[in-house]
């Protein structure tokens, strides 16, 4: 059970709050589309994640006395605000692509509908929780690809930004195709499987490096991963290691068993460390590295046939460190007027910064025969698309591309989440998250998949859509 | 109030917990060190953060009959050890530097004694908020020296890595020196003050940019900081902000309001802005900008004489961007045998990753007549420095390089934090943790200040821990 977290919301959302409340403009419909504009590490996709802990935070909305008290505090806030916030709760509606789900620029992956104060408020948790946990999700992807097929367990608490940062960056890890965590709460509140064996510090605390292993043979014959880099790995670990197997686990007809690389030069004390192992009659033990790995380092490796069974992959995963930010925006779309939507739009300096109006559907569309995904288009909300009629897609800045596919499904990627304030979804599992990942994933094509230089997956706009926005960008945003 | 986090540590803790408590070794007093090995971003000096919330997890430290099933569910732990868990609570000594200090590669940071299961559980918690918050106290004084006087406050929440990267790297933030949040619960938990205006959304749900504006003055007549780049800086958002300074504001005496930049070249728009601002009358409206902005960006418009009163710095201060990890480790340097403290070392193929062995004190030397400080000293336990003798520091690696300082005076920098469990430390308020910060970079010389390739600091052994750690390498560790 988490504390309240209510007021983890930028101070403008209330200062903006108390003006649309005192303003009479607090029950206007607004919606308002969640987007990103770049995938980290120069990637051909990124993977959605973070939407339980959304449906979470909207379902225990509220203010507390001791927040209102809080906030009276800071005089700029009415009383008659105050005390509407001691009753508010969120009454709209909300849609979103699943948490696994392969994501593209430029396209919502939630959608939110409610008046405008409920709207906006929730803005920060929204993004802060789908930034974060896509980021991850998407990072944990790239290494596990690189280690292809071979496990990769997410190592990385210690490094993490905050307990959250450990806690829940674990959870999105696991959604990109980790195996495992070693973040043990991770376990108990996400059943993310939690794992290790010993650190340095255990083979410190024994007289030699022998009898470390031998005790820990002893205390987990069936779990017994040696980590033989305290002193010497080639000289004293390694052979320590195979010592206390011969002496431990030989005995109880134990053949399962592995050791851990920390440090040095991994591709060759692997292959070494393979060597003398197999020699000492014991294939089945795997080998484990660890030591500030990301998917180039692991696919650098790889290429020069170290022997590695399973990666543990830490501080690089954690932080997403070559690449930390997940630039997901909260947007303004359309607001309701007499009870019609009317597109919004965001211009801007910078035309990457210039948004897609109005509320719209997210189709995904699959070549009927490889399955495979072709694009993504962007249509307004009451636009369906006829899968019996050829479909011409077109690029939305280079009008004159032009594409017409026939054969195809489509998919319609934003699912209801709250209806009237009330949630409407049924989170899988996270297992079922994680299959759904890969299987999704599985449907790119080789090209957007390719860690530098992929291919552009197409996010086009309906020529219906195009025209609307087009109108607004010629009118000044009016 | 925090859920409990005790479950918040890597399995392997609960693994090597386990053993030693089965092989009768848990009563064994251990002594690890915090100390990391490089500074983010090539910088001269770290800032110490953290620490408030690593008593306050220690203080929470105990299993719940819940995290007593979930262990026994893992099938790895004995029932002696799972009972033993749920009267678990930390007995031992914590010694640490106080947050905000700064700090230098190698040397203690927090130095636990404790019987080896509580001394080896608590690594995880302890990294990961030492590492957290000291990333994070670094990176924003890092921004706040560049401002160079002007306010910076941090904007980054919905780029956060997790709900605690937001609300803790807020705190953290505030004492590596930025002015204020955007992050309201960090305000309401930590005293850290949350401001903030409006969002682009704000002048979208208004008929024109100026009824917009002309609302918001209405309602913060105190406050009426403008964001105008929703649709064109110059040509727009500025003429519309003046008009309703002029129609609002003006009438009531106010000459207090400001405009923000969010897109766009800041350093030519800021410039116009000014002038525009200036000539209608508005001489003391201020500029604040914001737009993924750090410490290099900010050097480099302000050097270009960007017309800027004040920062928001979002995403690349809140993740750290360019350095987003803080390498803290937590070594076994000691263990008591028979009632004597025995030195251990940890060496490794890569030699940066071998440790300062033994129980030790860290001295600051600060020089008598500037009151700069001059080198740090790792000296024994036992050892202490007499301040009227001339101090002879030589460099642990190039020995033969040495330096003798007269007319100094020494700090110990490690304070007690917990004696036999009991928190013996009482936190100073977040502003004196921020005054000091300051104070004790004050006392750095501008060399060691430099952003890219600042002078090194010496952290030196004394002539005792120099011959331990040399006679521990030569035996092998042992």
């Amino acid at each position: 059970m988490k504390a309240n977290q209510t007021l983890l919301c930028d101070f403008y959302e209330l200062t903006m709050a108390n003006g649309y409340f005192e303003l009479g403009k607090g029950d206007e419909i607004a919606y308002f589309d969640v987007f990103f504009r770049t995938v980290p590490d120069g990637g051909g996709f990124a993977i959605a994640a973070g939407l339980d802990q959304v449906i979470d935070y909207i379902k225990n909305l509220s203010f507390t006395e001791e927040d209102v008290a809080f906030l009276r505090e800071k005089k700029m806030f009415s009383e008659k605000f105050l005390d509407y916030l001691r009753r508010f709760r969120f009454t709209g509606d909300i849609w979103a692509v699943p948490e696994g789900t392969p994501i593209f620029p430029g396209e919502p992956i939630m959608t939110v509908r409610a008046p405008s104060i409920e709207a906006q408020f929730i803005e920060t948790f929204v993004l802060l929780s789908l930034n974060h946990q896509s980021l991850i999700a998407t990072k944990a992807n790239r290494v596990v690809r690189a280690a292809d097929g071979r496990p990769v367990a997410e190592f990385g608490s210690r490094r993490a930004q905050g307990a959250d940062g450990a806690i829940l960056g674990a959870r999105a890890a696991y959604i990109g195709g980790c195996a495992a965590t070693a973040c043990t709460i991770s376990d108990r509140d996400y059943a993310i499987p939690a794992t290790g064996t010993m650190a340095h510090s255990w083979v410190q605390m024994f007289p030699t490096e022998y009898e470390a292993f031998v005790a820990y043979c002893k205390t987990y014959p069936q779990n017994a991963t040696l980590l033989v880099d305290t002193y010497d790995v080639l000289r004293s670990g390694v052979p320590n290691a195979i010592k206390a197997f011969r002496e431990v686990l030989v005995p109880l007809g134990i053949k399962n068993c592995g050791i851990r690389l920390d440090s040095g030069d991994i591709t060759y004390l692997s292959k070494k460390a393979r060597k003398m192992l197999d020699e000492a009659g014991f294939p089945e033990c795997k080998i484990v590295v660890s030591n500030s790995l990301d998917e180039n380092i692991i696919r650098d490796i790889i290429h020069q046939g170290a022997k590695i069974d399973s990666f543990g992959v830490g501080e690089r995963l954690i932080t997403a460190k070559s690449s930390p930010i997940f630039g997901g925006v909260y947007k303004l779309v359309a607001k309701e007027e007499n009870g019609r939507i009317v597109p919004k739009i965001k211009i801007s300096e910078n035309p990457e910064k210039i948004t897609n109006p109005h509320f719209k559907k997210v189709y995904r569309i699959y070549d009927r025969e490889t399955g495979k995904a072709i694009a993504d288009q962007l249509c307004v909300y009451d636009e369906t698309i006829d899968e019996n009629q050829p479909l011409e897609l077109f690029d939305p800045v280079e009008t004159w591309k032009t594409k017409t596919v026939e054969n195809y499904t489509v998919r319609d990627l934003l699912v209801p989440i709250f209806k009237d304030g009330e949630c409407v979804y049924t989170s899988p599992r996270i297992g079922e998250i994680r299959d759904y990942c890969k299987d999704q994933i599985d449907k790119l094509w080789d090209e957007v998949k390719r860690f530098e230089n992929p291919h552009r997956y197409y996010v086009d706009l309906s020529h219906k859509l195009w025209d609307i926005k087009h109108q607004l960008l010629i009118n000044g945003g009016k």
